[in-house]
């Protein structure tokens, strides 16, 4: 790397830091900035301030947004007393991605892991007890991941809200769409035969 | 993708257009890039302005430089008389790396390639005729790629400098060091056989 101009090697040590981008490949990258047009190179440099100077949490459901408020929370459509609780923003894109969801979210940013030392003050807990009890939160449905962390933050959601007039509920666990029986592990094949359904 | 913000979806596009990078990828490095500090995010941008800005070729060697000609010309330790032919500036970074070559370089930026409508005139090869006349160029090093493009321009170098009075080589072909013999292609194989030496 020593052998390129002390410019292409800040670049290439700026890339480097981004999840999955080793030297290599931000040496890649870095090569392919410089042979795009100058337009291009300052575009994406343009677009990556602009997200820094732009994007902020929705103050109701803490997705990200560019506006006062995001546009799932803001649209007229969307049925506000059904509240999909998620740990991470791309959680929600995901769910939005299915296309089988019309209620609010509630991005939680993290889950509770004490070996971390993330406890409830550190994830948006309170600010979701707040909603439920202020906006007339019919169902909220815990769409947290299914590994420990995950299930654990469910459990305590569930029990620090069993006092409140709200049905709770969690997304199914089974064997995936599509999924072949032989590469499902052997938690998800318990959960799927439990949880099994009648025609 | 149309679940996030505006801001974020451009930078999405724009982190897209890098080799490598699908839509997936570029949407995790744009979150990475929203959640880290705002002066990372700024290096980051500055880093990819500076290198449009500041590198250009070097007027001896075509490879990459910021200043008026690249360190390796610069270097009064090196071989001004051995001159090595490159296809790209990566190629010389390579060469640098194994730290086995003190001539000069020259990069060709592409190689011939009549079928996708590049010929000598759209790679540096009037460039090296000059230099090897003007600078008492003792030996030219051919390290271009061993695939088809490769070795026509090598030979076409070799053919249009033969009345020149200088030394022409081509690097070695054979197995790569540490290489398993059955993993090795047959076309390798057979330069190895003809191209061995004797201990």
């Amino acid at each position: 790397m020593r052998h390129y101009p002390p410019s292409l090697i800040t670049l290439i040590r700026q890339l480097s830091k981004l999840p999955g981008i080793g030297e290599k490949t931000a040496t890649r990258l870095a090569l392919h900035i410089l042979k795009s047009s100058a337009g291009e190179a300052k575009s994406l440099a343009d677009s990556i301030n602009a997200v820094k100077e732009k994007i902020h949490y929705c103050p109701v459901c803490f997705g990200l947004t560019d506006q006062a408020m995001c546009q799932i929370c803001n649209d007229p459509n969307r049925n506000k007393q059904l509240v999909c609780v998620v740990e991470q923003t791309d959680d929600m894109a995901s769910i939005e991605r299915s296309g089988s969801f019309s209620g609010l979210y509630h991005v939680l940013h993290g889950t509770l892991s004490p070996m971390n030392g993330i406890g409830p003050d550190d994830i948006r807990l309170k600010e979701l007890y707040e909603r439920v009890k202020k906006h007339n939160v019919q169902e909220v449905i815990i769409a947290t991941s299914t590994n420990v962390e995950g299930e654990a933050t469910a459990s305590y959601i569930v029990e620090n809200m069993s006092a409140m007039p709200v049905k709770m509920s969690r997304i199914a666990t089974g064997v995936p769409m599509g999924g072949d029986l032989k590469f499902v592990d052997q938690v998800t094949l318990k959960c799927a035969l439990e949880r099994r359904y009648e025609f």
